[in-house]
């Protein structure tokens, strides 16, 4: 895919066939004169932003051998106000595999080609309707299956991100015209002095944003792959009971067998509109069985991937249990829980810290959500935020910053503005491979769009 | 569901999600002042057939609160000309789950119904937008996945079907009034005989087209269901491999071993627009093991089921081979395969008649394609022509056609046509269920529509 095709006409599936309707994207110059081979209405000048209803067919001579292939909608857009800023148009059909096979074979004979992923983005970005973050955002934004990531998603996508680094590039031209004014004041070495404090403190806000931006992919990744939460605890304490509880399915095999669970298990809940993928484990004790033992193996590398660890106990653990679990679990949130409360409640006597709940009849299982949502320390995200959610974000931004500290030392270090100046343009040039701003590589937009399904 | 809800609003979603884009839909006499508490364009006064771009969000107080969902596409119709006949809406939004379920809980929110299976099609047909065979076509239409059901369901959809049976209504009603002209003139003794035959003329030429349409059920049935063709033979002849060959995919398992395959294997192939399911079976032979033989029941039940039956040979048959395959198979159209032509060629002295393939080496499968594709009978269909596939309608023609041989034999025993005239009546009820001109019931409604997609 190089950006020489772009002058083609392209056409995809936009949905997933299954439903009722289907809808097809075509998008490109020739649009409306392919549609007007195959469509009945005469939609060469439709007006745009309107609907036309109308049947597809698949013209031919004689004319009474012509197929006819559904009945559908068209919608008509006109570039530039379209989503790929081209002239584009939408065929809504009868879900069925056959017709959109069929439509699609005929937009293809009549002069369209078939998209490749993501290309009706990736023609919205060249055609400036959005900066590259913004794409990318649609990608996360249609992956979105919480309300934190949708957010986050929603918010890229409606340029909050694209504005808060818009911000920092300004701040930045602002800082080299500063550096380019010192240079022409270099004679007045009295005056030196005044205009690097004021570099460095406007260089360490910039610096200090940049930071708080990478720093906020931690918290952007677990939204986005969910927090991981592993439940450890003996044998038969109930664990796999717990995780049926907390996901409201019976997605683990449960039974009074000592060792029932010989897999990990993992699957997710929502809490608090935030994604926590639930690790169940093989529970701990000494075994014979050498299938079992494996999945006691992947119940420590389960501790060690997760972020919170709740540890159900159905009886007071010795000194040496605890010790064991506190060392496994050193850096990492660990939640005791007390099962089967309706049995038998936690000692009076007995000093351990523990949310005590019966899996099994479902108490105080909201008391442990809310304990396991705040474990997970997700911070309050309102409407502006901007949480880095991509890999080539963070590294972008981490490569700023870096860029970034050099211009730091150099003012401190009484450096020249010319070299400083130069690392400055580095920092601008990091910021702006998020928004592809300046020229972007088609290796990189091939990277980006890859990911996306056809028809996006 | 009753008619009485008619009046509600209803939404669902209409495409499946899993694609770039989703469509929901809403239909009724509320759909824009419901869109309008949640679209951030005003389209209460919008023209009809124009698409609006804005915001789908939740309305909050204070507004600083609000939460956007997405940016979306609304499309407007107006009743009476939309889908339903009513007012009614779509919005196309990002293909995510989260943001399909928000939306569809704000449309809900703010007045409508999660519409039922089939509702918005249902009112189509009660808004007299289309009848009740045309209702029905477009579930088959979803579902049709070849072009010969494509064809039927959608010449069905666009009034084929309904206008035959109005020509035939329409016939029925000049038989009545005859029959009320001989009435009249009843006095006129010598009157009577010429009117009689003409009346039976025309009584026949309807009963004939309704047998013909009860008749084609069978077509309609082979084609919706696909042709069920069994492969048999004994083991290792390659069945498996010439299974593959007609799938062009790796369904079975192939392997050297006698009497690897154990199940029957079912899979479609379309040849000529026709769906054909091709059973796969074991190898008829003489077994010890038990699984095995409980296959090989299954191949005599294969057959039993199967219109076509290949027979895969490697070698010429004996008399008594020959001779219990043609008594399995009696009534059946047999094929028989001479496979493995690579290897060793009919011998030229044997009177065998054999399609000789080599599954392995794809010689001469076109050969055998196209003896499948004849032996299936299909009628070649025009654009026009009107094939019945469901049943409902299969029995409704049938009742016609046994109340119609009523009238046909009182016509002949000089009937009087007062009582001739009840027997017209009932056959003209009993088309009138097909296409659901007079009161239907609810209850055949709900026995339609539930066999529909929520969101059609």
């Amino acid at each position: 895919m190089s950006n020489a095709l772009k002058s083609d006409t392209i056409c995809a599936l936009a949905t997933s066939v299954g439903g009722a309707i289907a809808v097809i994207r075509i998008s490109g110059k020739d649009t409306f004169e392919t549609l007007s081979r195959i469509f009945s209405k005469d939609i060469l000048y439709a007006e745009p932003n309107t609907i036309h209803y109308g049947r597809i067919f698949a013209p031919s001579i004689p004319a009474s051998q012509i197929e006819i292939v559904d009945e559908v909608l068209v919608s008509i857009f006109r570039a530039p106000h379209s989503y790929t800023g081209e002239d584009s148009a939408e065929i809504s059909c009868h879900a069925s595999a056959y017709i959109v096979k069929r439509i699609i074979e005929l937009l293809i004979m009549n002069g369209c080609r078939q998209a490749e992923p993501g290309e009706f983005t990736q023609r919205a970005f060249l055609n400036g309707k959005m900066d590259l973050s913004q794409a990318e955002a649609v990608a996360d934004l249609i992956a979105a299956s919480n309300k934190a990531t949708h957010k986050i998603a929603l918010s890229q996508l409606r340029g909050g991100f694209s504005s808060e680094l818009s911000q920092l590039r300004e701040q930045l031209l602002r800082l080299t015209s500063l550096l380019e004014l010192e240079l022409d004041f270099s004679d007045h070495e009295d005056l030196e002095f005044a205009d690097r404090t004021e570099l460095l403190q406007l260089a360490r806000t910039i610096d200090s944003r940049i930071l708080h931006l990478a720093q906020s992919f931690e918290t952007g990744q677990a939204l986005k792959n969910g927090i991981p939460v592993a439940i450890v605890g003996k044998t038969n304490v109930g664990k796999s009971t717990l995780l049926n509880r907390l996901l409201h399915d019976d997605r683990a095999i449960v039974s009074d067998v000592h060792g029932t669970t010989r897999d990990t298990v993992e699957d997710t809940m929502i809490l608090g509109g935030a994604t926590f993928r639930i690790i169940d484990t093989a529970g701990i004790r000494q075994t014979e069985d050498s299938v079992e033992r494996i999945g006691i193996d992947r119940t420590y590398q389960a501790i060690e991937k997760a972020k919170i660890i709740l540890w159900v106990i159905d009886e007071l653990p010795t000194a040496a249990e605890t010790a064991d679990i506190r060392r496994r679990t050193e850096g990492k949130t660990l939640i005791t829980i007390w099962n089967k409360s309706d049995q038998h409640s936690i000692p009076t006597d007995s000093n351990i810290e523990a949310i005590a709940i019966s899996a099994k009849n479902d108490d105080n299982i909201d008391t442990l959500e809310r304990a396991i949502y705040s474990a997970a320390n997700i911070p309050e995200l309102n409407e502006n935020d901007v949480i880095v959610t991509s890999a080539r974000h963070y590294e972008a931004l981490s490569r700023a910053h870096k860029n970034l500290e050099r211009v730091l030392s150099g003012l401190q270090s009484s450096l020249t503005g010319d070299l400083l100046a130069e690392d400055l343009r580095l920092v601008l040039s990091d910021l702006s491979d998020i928004t592809g701003g300046q020229i972007t590589s088609q290796e990189t937009l091939n990277n980006i769009f890859k990911h996306f399904c056809v028809g996006k």
